[in-house]
């Protein structure tokens, strides 16, 4: 075990405190740039600021890497990359598939992290050995399901929109693949493929504080997640998640033909 | 008021018996059609079948046509409309954003009308009078948000995909305008677009099950909810629902050009 549950939880429950009472209030929201629209709210940095408070007063020799506020100690061995409300636009939509993002790495790796959903009242967690689900149903293990065929694939991604020429065109080559296509989840749709609801995560565009997290509660779960060229998905960037190593591989096939 | 709410959650009760020991399980699935992907769950029709039992039960002289079981006593001046699980692809995916849908109608008109979210353990209501909200936070009057203009607008449906030709091009204008488009939720958008988050919702394909318990909760709130040619939202098929009918006339503007 690299990080007992408890810590993760932790981590949960001091974020919540302060997206919890901001979610579905409407006042709260400015433009982080003058141009387009990447809403950041309130909750989103108080969030981000007791999430390190709570990491530098337990591990001061771990790292940290945030949406909103950058890195400190990059150069120590362990780091945690968060990002204190991953699917600001759901948040701002008052749509619950919003979700507190913390990952740990080491030298580079994803090896724990953390998926909270404070509204459903949901945790996915990874803590190095094993990924769980800890929900309104009680505690379990997460388990990807075992669909290698893209066939009988359920296929999510937050927007086609995100692709653009030669890259839509390869995501088109795999929806038209896939049983099911469903779109707008941002990092709920990595937790239900961790859970065993979603075969298949194609996006584009991410940065490292979008998947460090959700990189070792998949794998733990028997999940293969990547950059599209196959290399290790903490680079952030293409990525494509999939439930089983064959469904992976034929995944990256059709994106890469 | 038409209906007592404490009867709107009854129906709510009775169906989230039969669907919420299903969600999040995997074998109850089976198509409803050959080709193509309609996914019915047992949950959708026990669902059905419990609230039928209740309205007969309560109110025999009412009709009501169901998406699993077809109309019964349809000649009858008060008819329920009903949708067990609208938002299937949801419910099979793991994404607590489907919802129970059941609205009253008198002589054709939607005058009440119920939205249900089991795992969110949230309700929307509207009880002839007045739109109600009922959840975590406790219960409040739904409310739209007073945006009035296209720039300002976060718009919802469940994919473009759905749209084709001349259809595609009309919601592709609207899409142009809007400050956020989102995809994906079904019915959840719709109780958003109620409770003040979402601003606008466009789709097409819609039956009357998917969109009559809506139209009450969205017009008592302050909402305008009609077809693309501006007739009454129950003959379902293609919709808008807008916060304001302001945005609400621009919106057909724009579909009609």
């Amino acid at each position: 075990m690299v990080i007992e549950l408890s810590f993760l939880k932790q981590i949960a429950g001091v974020a919540a405190e302060q997206t919890l009472p901001r979610f579905r209030t409407i006042s709260l929201i400015d433009n982080k740039y003058q141009a387009g629209f990447d809403p950041v709210t309130e909750a989103d940095r108080e969030a981000e600021k007791a999430i390190r408070k709570l990491i530098n007063a337990s591990f001061p020799d771990h790292g940290i890497l945030g949406e909103e506020f950058g890195g400190e100690n990059l150069d120590h061995s362990h780091v945690w990359v968060i990002d204190p409300i991953d699917g600001t636009r759901a948040f701002i939509s008052g749509i619950p598939v919003w979700g507190t993002l913390a990952g740990l790495t080491i030298d580079g790796d994803a090896v724990a992290g953390l998926m909270a959903q404070p509204f459903t009242n949901e945790l996915f967690m990874c803590d190095g050995d094993a990924s769980w689900y800890e929900g309104p149903g009680g505690i379990r293990r997460l388990e990807t399901r075992k669909t290698t065929e893209l066939s009988e694939t359920t296929l999510f991604t937050t927007t086609p929109a995100m692709f653009k020429d030669e890259q839509r065109a390869a995501y088109d080559r795999v929806e038209q693949c896939v049983r099911l296509a469903r779109y707008g989840t941002d990092c709920y749709a990595y937790s239900m493929l961790a859970a065993g609801f979603v075969d298949l995560v194609v996006e584009t565009g991410l940065h490292p504080y979008d998947i460090v997290a959700l990189v070792p509660i998949i794998e733990k779960a028997g999940g293969v997640i990547t950059t599209w060229d196959g290399g290790p998905a903490e680079k952030a960037g293409d990525i494509v998640a999939a439930a089983t190593p064959e469904l992976h591989a034929k995944t990256l096939e059709l994106l890469n033909r």
